[in-house]
């Protein structure tokens, strides 16, 4: 593992590190951001899971989050969307399938299970290698993430059980399988069988009768993509229905940009350090 | 004036407008960050200008500035770093002389100055362009920068007695006369007549008598450019020679970019907002 970068930031430090994945069988870049608590004793983390087309980069440049890390003393871990490299299947054309759209599923179909493992990446491989070699309580951890992201940290939440002490989300992808961007990638990626969809999907696990931890989503009502792609009234119907004591929170004007994502992001970093501190 | 964006951002509005510009002959692009306070009663204005290689959108993107607008009632207007367009001179294969690099200097030289007049555009222009049409308290203003827009900050507020409350400036070239960002750009803007160069630059302003309103400075001791290009001991001694009472900060293990200015940004707006709000 190299650590390609070090940034002070609000008393803490932003790494950056590349490593050699078996998950994803590439080499994969994260970023860490460290609050300065950390120097002293190991800290609780929270793992932030980007959108389609983004990097480790967006969010730690974007969001703001750092400044809430730091407060509350939160280590932030932020992967990339996909794997990379120049042998990993690509749909070039598109910015909603291959590189930068994992989806954190793990693919089935080829040509893209040579590398697009990144449910395990995220749930496995990643949190094995940070906990390893980064100053933070093992198992003391939590998740959100935006969009592509959102989903990924509601389903990493609802697919096991006690491992996260708390999920949130920023205008997440709540139901992919009746959404084309997730009707897109989890036919590439999962092939055909509509059954085995499923189980990549946050309201269908809900429905099924996962169990949650204390889970916080916020969505703006101006979002572009609100009507076609997220479907958070079926997140909604979904919890009530299987009582789930969700906060899903519809804020009005906000859109799908990193502006939204800032205007709300401290909430959600408080929300978090009180489930990872209690 | 077209009102070209309008995003949701902590309960206020982050504008951007495109309008003809008579100091730069060419159309300019600015943003406006509206904070919820101004819905009701106008509000004090910060002015941000930009470093080398940016526009309106780095600031807007990165700096986490309008959290801390919206805390404390400030607009924030947040300008391009030069006139632009097909039109207008430049240096394709420099990022440090012509189109994102005005360096906020009236230029007098060819074939600059038919377009290359961004201290008129900052000073008079866009103020009155904003004061005339956006809730802000005409005539209450502050400014800040980075870098290039940190000298451009500081030679306002010195060029202009009296015209803003306060002056802040992350990273400033602090005597462009004497570095080769300011050599290059003041030799093609201003000619080779060293003797008008002195007019734009703050530590000479300083030496020769310039007031000044209330001055904070932040300079990271990791910053890459602080050894050749910045100059902030000159500044210091010129403060000192002078009786300038500026707070002028060696922040330890910080860099240039805007992972330092997020760090920072809290405190300088706080200290905007006391100025203005006194």
């Amino acid at each position: 593992m190299e650590n390609t970068e070090q940034i002070k930031e609000f008393g803490g430090t932003l790494n950056r590190y590349v490593h050699k994945s078996k998950s994803c069988n590439c080499d994969m870049t994260f970023s860490i951001y460290l609050p300065p608590q950390a120097e002293k004793a190991p800290v609780p983390a929270l793992y932030y899971l980007s959108g389609l087309t983004c990097t480790d980069d967006n969010v730690r440049t974007k969001a703001g989050a750092q400044r809430y890390a730091a407060e509350h003393g939160l280590a932030l871990i932020m992967p990339d969307t996909s794997p990379r490299g120049d042998d990993v299947a690509d749909e070039p054309d598109r910015y909603d399938l291959g590189k930068g759209a994992g989806f954190y599923v793990n693919a089935t179909a080829e040509p893209w299970a040579a590398h697009y493992q990144m449910y395990d990446y995220i749930n496995s491989e990643l949190p094995e290698l940070v906990e390893a070699t980064a100053p933070v309580i093992p198992g003391l951890r939590s998740i959100t993430g935006h969009s592509m992201g959102g989903h990924g940290a509601l389903i990493s939440a609802l697919k096991q059980p006690g491992v996260f002490r708390s999920v949130s989300a920023f205008s997440p992808i709540c139901n992919p399988v009746n959404c084309a961007w997730g009707e897109g990638c989890f036919g590439a990626y999962l092939g055909d069988n509509r059954d085995e969809w499923q189980n990549w999907d946050a309201s269908v696990l809900i429905s099924r009768g996962a169990s949650c931890p204390p889970m916080l989503v916020d969505q703006g009502t101006a979002d572009s993509f609100l009507a076609d792609q997220l479907n958070t009234q079926t997140l909604i119907d979904t919890c009530d229905a299987h009582n789930i004591s969700a906060k899903i929170r519809m804020q009005n004007g906000y859109d799908h940009s990193y502006h939204f994502i800032a205007s709300f992001i401290g909430e959600h970093i408080a929300f978090h350090a009180k489930a990872l501190n209690s």
